[in-house]
């Protein structure tokens, strides 16, 4: 029978940590005491009912659960959504200055899409028609060859390919090689904003707080160079509504782009074929050494 | 491009805790704030890379998948061997001076087991015959008749009824009343120590941290009686040599009790109907007013 319940509850804190002190890898020592430090000291802070506990208890199991072998990771967009991917690619990402800021991988990225020509187009959906273009280059200032830019973003029903079985393969996904001069051109279309998904636990979490489950319009990429770290981010639409409130908390000022209106018998409506108004948007990306 | 990283890492907890500002229901909201400021503490304390990052997702993803609708809940085996259940449990019970302390429920009770006689058996499986008995009082010394005590423990190999479908229907389980003087007795078997389910995530995050997965010997107790808070514990073997390192820390020192050798002709032999040798445990419980 306790006589002291703050020290008694502390005590169990530093049993718990103590359980792990013969944790053969140092690395996962470290990380799971300084994890039931915190957990410990969270519990404390709100002092959880039982029937509290029990709810946490449920919703974990419940995002377990909605997470299948293909593109639905709740518990990606749990960690999206708390901003704790984000912060983990902050704390992995304290680049050079000057290259470009990273932001969230997401859980729609595909491996192995088709390799797509200089200007080809990735868009078999409708969509306002937009170039991308720009170049890849060191933070040296060099222009970058060869680099490979995988690319990905939804078609105008806010769905990746892969998550919607009723766009074709490769839809608004590929990846393109810069040229000598490290530039680099797309066909694509106009990005849209899109809800993360809804139908689960995290939908739940959203609608429970409050939250929107929206992203503003963006197209992601991953770009790999010989010699240079890989780099994962997104360029967003300046226009869109929901920069302010990214439900992932993914976006950047530096990660922002106009789409510019153009002609068809704009030079580049020339020369990349398009056959009626399109968008035009330019942006470089600079990668750090490795 | 951020100039100075941990500014921008604290500015990224700040937007995130804000997000959660509009939740209507106040005690959510301070829940998730909390949670958000202590999960970000705990990443930029141990600064995962982004594999171990993606191992964390995934450890939680299998921990969902492992749990079942009947008796396997491992998301709560992993709080349970966090210590965080017991930490839940000691804030939801500091109790007035004198109760019998609490400790964690775990997943194994089965609601609904047989009504059992003063004295009856309740085990129909091989073990060391016992005699469980003692007393329910209030906090004021007065005894308690006609509490209620559901009691439920593993069989010899270790496991409860319900998890292993070989054992007969409500072995090891029943709910007894106390007499007019608050007595209670329960003929059963000396509970042995066992490990708990290592099939799963939390049984190779043991395995990797060096921790073995075993429980003291003890015979479950959900007590309730009128105008009382209802009392959620456990009684351990004095002698077991798991009682130090409890896998789930379940263990005070105010819950053990000597399981006592007796032979048939002790006077409580004659009365219970020992027919040889048998152990007997005395614990005396006490509750708290509510």
């Amino acid at each position: 029978m306790s006589t002291n319940n703050h020290e008694a509850e502390q005590a169990l804190t530093e049993q718990v940590v103590a359980s792990f002190a013969g944790t053969p890898d140092e690395r996962l020592r470290t990380l799971m005491q300084s994890l039931v430090r915190h957990m410990h000291a969270f519990v404390r802070e709100v002092e959880p009912s039982e029937a509290e506990w029990m709810s946490a208890i449920r919703f974990l199991t419940d995002t377990g659960k909605m997470c299948d072998d293909l593109v639905r990771q709740e518990f990606i967009l749990l960690s999206d959504t708390l901003g704790v991917s984000m912060l983990v690619d902050a704390i992995n990402h304290r680049l050079a200055t000057g290259a470009t800021d990273t932001t969230v991988f997401g859980p729609f990225y595909i491996r192995g899409m088709p390799e797509r020509a200089y200007g080809e187009n990735i868009a078999f959906t409708p969509g306002t028609p937009a170039l991308v273009h720009g170049r890849v280059m060191s933070t040296n200032g060099e222009p970058l060859a060869n680099a490979v830019l995988d690319v990905w973003q939804t078609a105008e029903n806010g769905m990746y390919s892969g998550q919607d079985t009723g766009q074709p393969h490769g839809n608004l996904r590929g990846r393109f090689r810069t040229d000598a001069e490290g530039r680099y051109a797309i066909t694509t279309i106009v990005p849209v904003s899109y809800p993360i998904p809804t139908d689960g636990p995290v939908g739940r979490m959203l609608e429970a707080t409050g939250r929107h489950p929206w992203r503003p319009a963006h197209l992601h990429f991953m770009i790999d160079a010989p010699g240079h770290r890989t780099l994962v981010t997104h360029v967003f639409d300046r226009e869109d509504p929901y920069l302010g409130s990214d439900a992932v908390f993914g976006v950047k000022p530096s990660l922002m782009v106009d789409y510019r209106e153009r002609s068809a018998d704009h030079e580049l409506g020339r020369r990349f074929g398009f056959d009626g108004p399109f968008r035009e948007a330019r942006y470089d990306f600079v990668l750090d050494r490795s």
